[in-house]
Formats: C-alpha cells, structure tokens, sequence
C-alpha cells in the first residue's frame, strides 16, 4: 500500500475511533490504560527483540552514542513506559467537565463543556517511549490518535503501538483509537501535514528542524512545542547564594532539555561579588562558558560570546553570560533572543519583579526560583505532552486538559430570534 | 514602497506596539476607544467622499448590487461603527485577569493569567465596517492589529484606519497600534500569512473563497472562521408549534449569516403532521425549498434536492429538506455535511436531547432554541471578531476573551529542581 492510501484508510478509521471515543467512559478509558501497561510488561521480550533489530541498523548506519542511547529500550524503560500509562488511569478525566454555565436573559441556558479535540497526529524523532506516552495521553483525553515516529524506531514502534492497540481495543476502546503509521518514507510527514479531512490536530515533539518542517508546512492546525533559550536575570537586589544556587540548578540539573537555562544575565552592581564564584562553580561542574568581555575579567576559562551564541539553544554544558546595565537592559536582552519559553528574575525588589513578570513575554515567567519547573508534573498537571511556546490554544506545559476543546451546549425552551 | 517592505516595516512597528499594549491600563484603552468614536463622526464627511470613490470605482467594474451594498457608507453606518466602539469600551477589560492560581507543595505559587495574544493579522473582504470593528476589538484586548482589507474597499479602509490610528495615539495608545496595509496588491495576502516573526495570529474573515486561502497557504496559527451549514432537526416528540416556529426563524430571520439553518431535518414519524403547514409558511416566505422525494409529497413547489444541496451553504432563502427515519440517521447526516458549526434539535424526549448533545460534534449543539443564537452578542460576550469553526484555540463565538493568551507567574523563594 502507498503511503497515501495508508494515510487515508488509517485516518478515516481513526475519525470513526474518535466519535465513539469522544463518548466513551472514563472507567472504559482507565480501564484501556491499565490492559496497555499490563501488555508492553507482557509483551517486552518481543519489544526488546524489536528494538535490537533498530539498534543493529542504527549502530550500522553510524547514528551516534546519545542517539543510540535515546533510541535503546531496557525491560526498566519498559517497566517506566507501563508506570506512565497506570498514573494517566489514576488522573480525572477532562473530558465532560463543564468550564462554565450561565443563563442569557430570554432564558436560554448555555454550557460551556470540555470535548476532545478529536484526531491527533503526532510527529515525533527517535524516542519509542513517546509511542506508548503520546498514545496514553491521547486515549485518556478521548482522542484518536495517528502516531508517526522515526524510522530509525520503526521496528520497536511497531511493536509498541501494535501491543497498545490490541490491548486498548480488547479493553473496550474502540477500535482504531491507536494508530501508527507503518510507512518510513519521508513523503509520508508532508501528507499527514495536510489532511485536514480526517487530523484536527498536529503535535510535533522533536528538535528545531522536525518543529520548523511542520510549521512550514501543514494545513492542519499545529501546536508548536519546545524550543527554549532561557534566561536567568540576577538583578542588582538579589540575594546572591540563592541567585548561585538558581543559575547552577538551570543550566547543569539537566542540561539537554528546553526549560535549562541557555544564557545567564547579571547586573552590573553585583557583577563584581557574584561572577567570581558562579563561574568557578560551573568551572568546576564542567560547564563551558562563553561571556561577554566583562565576564571574561572574572574567570580565566571564560570564552567569548559571539553574536549567535546569544540565540542558541546549547542542549549541553554551555552557558553564556552577559552583564547589564539595567533591568531594562535584560528585558531588552530577553525580548530580542528569547523564545518565549520560561524566563527568571532573582530579586528583592518588588518593584523589579512585578515589572519583569508584566514586561516578558513567555508562557512562564519566574521570580526567585529555576526555569526548570516549566513541565507538566512540577506544574501539577499529572501529564505532559510538551510545551508549547505558541501562544494559540495552550502555552506552557501541556497536560490532558490542553487535549481537549469545548463546546457550548445551548437549553431552551423554543427561543427564536 | 513595495509590498513585502511595507509589510515588514509594519510588521516591526506592530511588534513593539503590541509590547506596550501589553501593559497599557484599561483606562487608556477606553479613553482611545471613545476618541476612536468620536474621530469617526468629525470625520465622516472624509470617510464618506473616500467611500464614493470606492462606489464609482465599484460600479465601473460592474460589481452586483449586493456587493455595492456591502460596501456602501452612510452617515447612520459609521455612527453604528462609532456606537459599537463606544460599547467596547464599556466592557470589561480581559487582560490581566487571573484565570487560575495555586500553590505547589514545595511552595511555588504559580498564577495562570490572560495577557493578550501580541499582533493580529486580520484579513476580510468589502465591508469597510469591518476596519473599525476589528481595530477596536484589538485594541480592548491588548492586541496590535494589521488590517488587510479587500481592495474594493482601498479607500473607505484607508479613510476609516488613518482616523482610528490617529485619534488611539492622540489618546495615549501606542504608536502602530493600528495599522491598515496600504497596498491592493494580491500577494501581499500571501507574503502577510507567512510574517511568523511579526504576528502571532491571522484571523480571516470573508467566504469560503478566502478562508480556504489562509487556511492553505499560512505558517501563522490562524483562527478560521465562519462557514456554517447547520442543521434543524424536528424529533418525532417535538412539539410541532415550537418546531415550525423554530425552522423558520432559523432559515428566515437572516438567511446571509453563518448561523442561519441550510436543511430541515425531520423524523419520517412527524413528517406528515409537520411538513406541510411548514412547507407552506415557507412558500408563503419566498423560500425555495428543496427536497427529498418525500418531501415533495407535501407541497407542489418543492424542488428535488441534489447531493450537492445537502453541502451547501445557500447564504439565500432556500432551504432544502430531508426525511430521516430515526435520530441515528438524522446524527449521521449531521456528521456528513455539517460544518461543526451550529446545530439544533426540537424534542419533548429527554433521552434525544441528551444523544443530540453528545454525539454532535459542533460549536454549538442546541436543544429546542434556533441556530440563529451562535453570536458573540447573543451570547453574552458584548462583542465579537467571527464563530471559530475549528477546535483549537477557540470554538464558536469569539468575543475579547478569545482575543487573549495567558503566561504562568511563578513565585518562589529560591526553589530548584
């Protein structure tokens, strides 16, 4: 089958899944969740006999030790991947809950009630584990859902959403609720992009090019996810052990991810008490830096900043640092390089923190504490599917409630206009 | 100055007023939008010789008397533009307010609040009324708007924009808070749905001719709006009074609207007691009617429906109708040529309403009341930019709140992760 008659058979199924699923129970749901962990737990050797066959052509073809790495599964990933889907089970389901209600004057009744958005068509790179993630998301938020992964994981992607279906379905979700695109060919992304007939919805999780590609080039609404360069003020009134201690945290707790922080700005009035052991810290942790030529004055390691290195997302060990003169000369710095992702002031001035939570514009701005707290668990959310730096529909972190639309269920008693 | 360049120079002019917007106080903007009123009724004399123009240049070119219409100005119409500014200024401002707000168990207290979505594109068609209502919109909600109207409309557009802009800087708004593009030139629309670094939203208003343009050829998230084939479906409990009075209101009352009923459904139970005083109100009417080979049993003038006449949307008094047998089939009629737009259901039976509601997948799902009642102004919002059609962002009316975003304030005391 071509790859185009596979998308249109798979996405007129899963039009179908969604009508039913968007009225099908939460017990049934949770109920679905559960028999996925049991049957990846179930099925992990023939998962594990997939993925070796991935691993043999990537090694083959030369992919590097992280993506390797990223790409592997292990019968703990798998134990993680099941953990994920019993945790969705246990969360409230979204779906029926009223967001609000009110009378119009002639009597007639209006409810504003949360539906799910329908078909979700989720593009994503060489992780398998956002397989089971995405499609548990999905299914607990009452959608259907068309998943098209890497082709460096087809094999263990098979067998991932090949166990959810069965299992999903066998636990009374209709069938078709999960689905996974079969084909490699890279034609086949540019299609999905544009079949508004049967997608509500495009999700991409993956890097600035995948992201960029779907932006570009679907017809289909698109939430846009993930692209962070993150600031941390340290402005002149603050305390600066928590300021050392907040910088540390964002750039080296987990330096791969969008909500570390990318480029680190400090106030001239403190620059002098503050660099000197900020720097030797992530000197000593192994952080590269590049700075301005005044931070080049307070740690001999320091590298220079170039023009680029203050719009890089680094993914790694690399901090750059700048001096200002003021905090409108951060929020000037934050405004031209920032990605509207998650920004943070460490300060003991009021006056400066309320101006720098009104005047940046991102879906989170912090005062006094990590931009590592831009997720959908430490958000409280229970879930996450990414971040959206868009400002369309959901921004911030994204749980099952920015899975859903609404609709408005209008009573009366023959009102006419 | 070509249209590209004009295009990116406001582009940039937006941006940095859509900054200050951001933190404008309600007052200000209410004070520009009174001044907005008022600069519209001193200048009317001006708006009126630019609309003139427009009209002769209209008539040259043989445009139809509906259209001219569209595009005509009186005296009574910009003082209506004028009345609705001033209504917005009487609402209540959405930016600022705190949607939600909770604190996490290691003390973070993080705050969900409204902020506006930055720049609008807003790209409509001949009527010049549109200038003023969507600037006046955009300005209540915080948003910097670039207007791009239909050409025919070049001079009343041009005439209308220079005196809102003038008269919203002259009250303290922002400098490029308004701005309308200068240019008739097509592929400006083309180069406007692709300034990803300038606006952050297209809202296009106009057929579905141009609807489907944006929605093709944009890479800025849009909101697309408007097209409604919507449905009236007679249960066989109905109370048939109440039905007719209904059906006709909802095809009658404004056929040209997005919200007026395009097909009467009605169950085969019914269909004998109910169609034929129905039929003859709507001979009586002037409606063409056309419909299944039932429905002709009922009254002479009925017409036989095609295949395409159930897709249509007549924007005409014609209405075409269809027997069904049962709720079942009247729901998957809905779901085959619906628009999502706006259905209704008469039934005195509980069970039926409950299904309707469920199971359509619409923006507005009505029980016993007419379709005519998807508007922002019915509603209860005050205002409205268009009926969102698709699911994301924002389904049926969008009136200020819709015009919004939000960004998470998170507060700490040094917290990291």
């Amino acid at each position: 089958m071509d790859y185009l008659a596979e998308l249109k058979e798979k996405g007129a199924i899963a039009k179908k899944a969604a009508a039913r699923l968007a009225v099908t129970p939460a017990t049934v749901k949770n109920k679905a969740l559960h028999a996925m962990a049991d049957g990846l737990e179930a099925g992990a050797d023939h998962i594990l006999a997939a993925n070796a066959e991935d691993m043999v052509a990537g090694e083959a073809k030369g992919m590097s030790t992280a993506l390797l790495d990223r790409l592997a599964l292990t019968k703990a990933r798998i134990a993680d991947m099941a953990a994920g889907l019993r945790q969705l089970a246990a969360l409230p389901d979204p779906v029926g809950e009223t967001v609000e209600g009110w009378q119009r004057p002639n009597g007639l009744a209006i409810a504003k009630v949360r539906v799910p958005l329908g078909v979700i068509g989720i593009i994503y790179e060489a992780r398998p584990n956002v397989t089971a993630d995405a499609a548990g998301l999905c299914l607990k938020s009452g959608n259907a859902v068309i998943l098209r992964g890497g082709s460096e994981a087809i094999n263990s992607n098979l067998a991932v959403a090949g166990i959810l279906a069965k299992a999903a379905e066998e636990a009374g979700a209709p069938a078709g609720s999960i689905q996974l695109i079969a084909t490699t060919d890279r034609a086949a992304v540019n299609a999905m992009l544009r079949l508004n007939d049967y997608i509500d919805v495009i999700i991409p999780r993956g890097g600035a090019g995948l992201i960029q590609t779907v932006v570009e080039n679907s017809t289909v609404p698109v939430i846009e996810t993930g692209i962070g360069v993150c600031h941390v003020f340290v402005d002149a009134s603050a305390d600066l052990t928590m300021a050392k201690d907040i910088a540390f945290n964002a750039k080296v707790s987990r330096p791969g991810v969008c909500n570390a922080m990318e480029t680190l700005l400090v106030h001239r009035a403190v620059a002098e008490d503050f660099l000197p052991p900020m720097l030797a810290a992530y000197h000593e942790a192994g952080v590269e830096v590049r700075g301005c030529t005044g931070t080049m004055c307070y740690h001999p390691a320091v590298k220079e900043a170039g023009e680029t290195d203050w719009a890089t997302e680094y993914h790694d060990l690399i901090v750059s640092v700048r001096i200002v003169n003021s905090l409108a000369e951060a929020l000037a710095h934050i405004a031209a390089y920032g990605t509207r992702h998650s920004e943070a002031i460490v300060t003991s001035n009021l006056e400066s923190a309320r101006r720098f939570q009104a005047e940046v514009d991102a879906a989170a701005v912090y005062v006094n504490a990590s931009t590592r707290f831009t997720d959908g668990f430490e958000f409280g959310f229970g879930a996450e599917i990414g971040i959206s730096t868009q400002k369309l529909h959901a921004r911030g972190p994204m749980g099952l409630r920015e899975l859903t639309s609404v609709k408005y269920l209008v009573n009366g008693t023959g009102q006419i206009r």
